[in-house]
């Protein structure tokens, strides 16, 4: 892997004006840049669906596959600067926006090794940072070895691609075993040992340009079927498994040298031990509370550390709970209007289909001191 | 003037996805354009300034004039409901799309009225809400007749098209009453009154279809050369003082039979007599502050009550000062961006020209219980 120095780069602070590519234009994206806008930035943003979420409150869009050179280059013509609203966005386009000149951060280190299941846990055990016991899996007698390790229940999940609980098959039962690798589909897996956690809880934390490092409060998650259902925030949670947390960030950030906002999901065990289950090289879903919950929401924050400006204030001034309206759930938006405590932010999706993220509500709780 | 009863049209509440297009794409447009995002509705701008404020963040933008018939069609094709940024939109435009099928809130009827400051001063007199004594003038010797009525000082402004302090000139001295007709440009104008007043304070309400009136805590303001420079807010008044201006908001909204945000201007005597000033039939800036300060701003309530959704909750969290950067004070913005406390709200407007309103900067001072 390269190994780039973003935090020792020339990025001066971006002047209001300037303007942010964003790769992807999703919720994240639209997130993203209505937050750049607040601070004066114009955004463009890549995408390869027409009319996409983000397109409609942004600039610009140049409708495109990730990987299409000559919309690479005109994306780097037209911004100063670069990001991304997820992880999957192929390495090849950040060389080639980067052979253009264009700095994209958080960087394709952060993005080449959270891309692939098994760098990313070997990452953080090489960062001092705990995660369950994980095995590389290229096939089935590798499998069979690795689960008599680990005991049941374990996962197989395939090594990337896989999120809200696609690409992951379980191994409950013995027979399983025999199964469960042709059953992902037979390509690269990692097999992961079952953590027996109380709770599941996420980190999110900036680190800017300067190396400035900063988290907000934990969230509490609760996930149905791999997918987030809701968040509570900040987590009811001793301030040393705050501290800790943080500390895991600061290793992450630093061993990544990132640069914006990232997502850490974390296993809570019994005795207060915290295991890193995945990090997220963006925004996070579990995140969202803090657009009502903090005095600098994730969105303007990850712009601030990506303009190059100093991170803004992180603390909770409310309790917040944030729920995900999943598939037809959005059709309970005038009850969700009605209610004074609901804040809600609406994708702009026109097509509903069964589990997909079509919005998320805040429901503000009460005002922390 | 035409009636229309608005609150008692067929204005069924818009589902997410809809389209709600917005005449005038300076910062109050773009400000509602993303709070209308948020809330799930695409927007579309008409605005004669190609790449206005506001098209940058919404999905599309009509570059026409407003009384372009052409332009007016295809944008109330492409809309579900308008509203408007400022109230100097030509009455004929709302005729146009109100023949077109297109409901405009908050309508013809505020509009018309406070396009010209006799029939706005009628208005209120009619409903019952005290101004400063004023007269129509339209040549010297009116002006003489009544600045002998009224004393020094007093100011003459055009009746039509004034803003941020321009269209005024004061009268001082005696000798002054003689040019001040020929210096404001010889058209139709207005004499007031001079207010001894002990502070500028301001009320935002808004009204919903269904007739709900609900108002945000008073603004205490400062104005420099008639150009608002902060406001203050929740200010420092008494429960009587901010409930006068409640009934005061109330008399307006049902007389303007009004749908939207309003802000009123008021003067507040040393006796605790409430004088309206100024009432703008949008969003003000006056309540920039809401934006940080209050549970649902007054950019979310507006497209709320447009929408025909029910209002949200207007209680302030916080203190919050606002302060505007005008003109090359948006060179300040590094200074701002290291400062916990302000969150910044910039425009992208790229000519800085002196006095232009080109972001402002809301301090969060203190949490309110």
């Amino acid at each position: 892997l390269r190994i780039e120095a973003l935090t020792g780069r020339e990025l001066p602070p971006l002047p209001p004006g300037s303007v942010i590519g964003i790769l992807g234009g999703g919720q994240l994206g639209r997130m993203l840049s209505v937050a750049a806008s607040r601070l004066g930035f114009d955004v463009v943003i890549l995408d390869p669906e027409p009319e996409c979420p983000a397109s409609r409150v942004s600039a610009k869009q140049i409708t495109a596959r990730y990987d299409d050179p000559q919309a690479l280059e005109e994306f780097a013509r037209l911004c100063h600067r670069v990001t991304l609203e997820f992880e999957n966005v192929p390495v090849a386009a950040l060389d080639i926006l980067e052979a253009n000149g264009m700095p994209v951060l958080p960087g394709a280190r952060a993005l080449a090794i959270t891309q692939d299941r098994v760098l990313e846990k070997t990452f953080l055990g090489e960062c001092g940072v705990s995660t369950v016991p994980f095995a590389a899996i290229d096939d089935t007698n590798a499998l069979i070895g690795a689960q008599g390790q680990f005991g049941l229940p374990c996962v197989l999940k395939s090594r990337r691609e896989g999120y809200d609980g696609r690409g992951q098959v379980w191994i409950r039962e013995p027979q399983d075993v025999n199964t469960a690798f042709a059953r992902l589909g037979g390509g690269p897996a990692i097999l992961e040992a079952y953590a027996p956690f109380v709770r599941e809880l996420s980190i999110i934390a900036a680190r800017s340009v300067s190396g400035d490092i900063q988290a907000f409060p934990l969230a509490e998650n609760r996930h149905e079927n791999g997918i987030l259902r809701s968040s509570q925030a900040p987590a009811r949670v001793t301030p040393q498994i705050q501290q800790r947390a943080a500390e895991i960030a600061d290793l992450v950030c630093r061993g990544l040298d990132y640069v914006g906002v990232i997502g850490i999901e974390l296993f809570e065990l019994a005795d207060g031990q915290l295991l890193v289950n995945e990090i997220a090289p963006r925004v996070h879903n579990s995140g969202h509370w803090t657009q009502d919950g903090c005095l600098t929401d994730q969105f303007e924050q990850h712009i601030r550390a990506v303009a190059g400006w100093p991170l803004g204030d992180t603390s909770a001034h409310s309790q917040v709970e944030m729920h995900n309206l999943l598939g037809d759930e959005i059709s309970q938006w005038p009850q969700l209007a009605k209610d004074p405590r609901a804040h809600l932010h609406l994708y702009g999706k026109s097509e509903v289909r069964p589990g997909r993220k079509m919005g998320h509500v805040n429901f503000v709780r009460s005002r922390l001191a």
